[in-house]
């Protein structure tokens, strides 16, 4: 019995017609003989609705309930695609995580699948049922309910294909793929047909939206295929798989961006070896995640610390900043909205020398000034300013990966 | 520890402030040292919602995914709840019926609690947590999702009360309590602040929709009170409990009326033993519950059967009745949707004499017909036609239950 897993997102269950529209795509795979599970998302706008109910009670609200309350979004889900398989004559039972055993760690509102029960997933599906299960929640060995985040639907899926040992699974979404760059930018964007493990996380870790980045890192981990396709089109979408040789062709897979980033610079502290340790402890205590990092020795044994975060811890930062400036005697602590990141990905890099010096290169043409830099064996990262991010992107997606250019 | 339980329904859960209503008057329990249970329903409206998200799906849904689906009312409530109330600086923590084990038989969409066990609920009192539990919910012993059926939170909150040992159960709603007529056709109704299960049996029964029937029943077979009190209001409510000596004295507690009734009657049919049997196991086994039920003679060996359904069971009725004219070869079958039965209800009825004759004499001075009447030891019955229905309720409640009447 062939097993195939389908993820269906928010979007693609939005209303009746929609959750008709993922009955048919669903039992279309089973009428030709294949054992189905289909993992889904809460309908479009429910979970911002649930929110927005709990913020109206609390600023702060127990995270512990909030799981609670957000469970159901997928639960009505489950139950509402199972009634439309019915209803097209075939059978489907939905289950929540509790009953087929979807087992998380105790970490409420971003918790980690840690098990999953195969046995009545198993059961039902040789019966000849279609099995429906909710993405994003689980349940600790204490039987309490709990929420892997935003996007961790599509986690769910990779975990449900790991205990099922399914060589493939779908992703169904809004959009027909992965991109060489964001299509609503880039014009002459396109559809990338294959794409690495590594370039894929490195896409996600990039601000490319499409799919989430811990789902990528469990595929990857246990040689999983994604097939990220539209739940709209019948097209091929992006398959996400393991590096192999036909890949190496491409020098660059895709460009991402992202302008949810701000800066923070450290003025003029004392150069001592800890410095640096004491600085990015403390603001890892804070729980913020630190992305590039860059130190400049200014003489009289003085340093200048500089590094870059999400948008949203920017006045967290900023506050831990001001106390590492008095601590250290610094002299003045700076912060920049007005940034963007983009990253340039290709796992063909690694044989291919030179692409930093083209992309600095292509960037200088431009008159676009280059602050930041960071590189991996796959990923060259700018920071730049925020009004140049689209002229930066389009220019390298111009120059690097547009397959017809003009010139 | 004196535990108290509170059951609010969706009317009392509408929106954030009247759950942060809810949430003071349950912490003020809290806070005069006792232990509290709460019992909510889905907010007012939600349930609906979802039997309409339903039905775009299927005319005809499984009712385990229903049930699936409608569980999910009772879960955003229980949180929501939970974080107002630790909002205000007290703790509490919700629970769904999996959790604490509030176990039902395999009947969905309108199961029987058969067992709840307490130890969680204990545990988690005995911490000084307010304890909140979803109505309306269960779960199988093989950890299927259940409902109890419309007006299900009602006996959800009674059967926690019995396995927890309270004397007591608060319901509270958006009316003030019982009353003795409905007081929007009966302009001098007054609350009444005392009534036995038995009488309030029989005015569930007759079609006054404030408590439960099932509730009740559970409540008098493990003689726990019943106060049914008003959310919005400070006023003492409507007791329900065992029959006691001081209720003697009134003659008559209340009068009842349901216009979602009907008539259906077949006639000129063979008089034969077995023919009503027959009849009535017919329409049982279409799951047609009858009302009053009368059988004439005629003559020549003929009788004529007349009965009452509910309005939502008159076409099926009529279908039926129809086959049964044509096996017992009767004349005719006649249907009649323009009828109300009105119920005159009172444990005094058992001491006092005469009472059905006053009701009759009642509707005789206003002209109205009395088309078929059944009696119990605390009730008093009568099929009329619909048009009459406010004058007679009136006229009964003029006559037999106004304490300042100004003849």
């Amino acid at each position: 019995m062939e097993i195939i897993i389908q993820k269906y997102g928010g979007t693609s269950m939005a209303d009746a017609n929609c959750i008709r529209n993922v009955a048919m795509k669903v039992i279309k795979e089973r009428r030709r003989g294949k054992a189905v599970i289909v993992v889904v998302s809460a309908q479009a706008g429910i979970t911002d609705m649930l929110n927005k109910k709990a913020k109206e009670i609390s600023g702060n609200p127990s995270k512990r309930e909030l799981d609670m309350m957000l469970a159901t979004g997928e639960q009505v889900s489950i139950s509402l695609l199972a009634m439309a398989i019915n209803e097209m004559g075939e059978k489907a039972i939905s289950y929540i995580a509790q009953q087929v055993g979807i087992i998380t760690d105790e970490n409420h509102t971003n918790a980690r699948i840690k098990n999953i029960n195969s046995k009545k997933i198993m059961n039902e599906l040789e019966k000849g049922k279609i099995v429906i299960l909710p993405g994003f929640q689980g349940i600790t060995k204490d039987n309490e309910i709990t929420a892997l985040g935003r996007g961790g639907s599509d986690t769910s899926a990779i975990a449900i294909g790991v205990a099922l040992n399914a060589n493939e699974v779908e992703i169904y979404t809004d959009v027909l793929g992965v991109y060489s760059a964001d299509p609503r930018i880039v014009k002459n964007a396109r559809k990338i047909d294959f794409i690495s493990y590594d370039e894929m996380l490195e896409m996600a870790g990039a601000g490319a939206k499409v799919l989430h980045y811990r789902s990528v890192e469990l595929a990857a981990k246990n040689n999983i295929k994604i097939h990220l396709r539209s739940s709209f089109d019948k097209s091929i979408g992006t398959i996400v798989k393991e590096e192999e040789a036909l890949m190496e062709n491409a020098e660059i897979r895709g460009v991402a961006h992202n302008i949810e980033k701000a800066k923070i610079s450290i003025g003029n502290i004392e150069d001592k070896s800890n410095n640096l340790t004491y600085i990015f402890n403390e603001i890892a205590n804070a729980k913020i995640n630190v992305d590039i990092i860059t130190q400049n020795h200014v003489g009289n044994n003085k340093i200048c610390v500089s590094y870059i975060v999400d948008e949203e811890d920017y006045e967290s930062a900023l506050k831990i900043s001001e106390n590492l400036k008095k601590k250290f005697k610094g002299s003045y602590v700076k912060g920049n909205k007005d940034i963007a990141k983009i990253s340039v990905i290709g796992i063909g890099m690694k044989s291919n020398y030179g692409v930093a010096a083209k992309v600095f290169s292509i960037l200088a043409n431009e008159d676009i000034d280059i602050d930041m830099v960071s590189t991996s064996s796959i990923n060259i990262s700018c920071i730049i300013k925020k009004v140049d991010f689209v002229k930066a992107i389009s220019a390298i997606h111009f120059n690097l990966l547009d397959e017809y250019r003009e010139c």
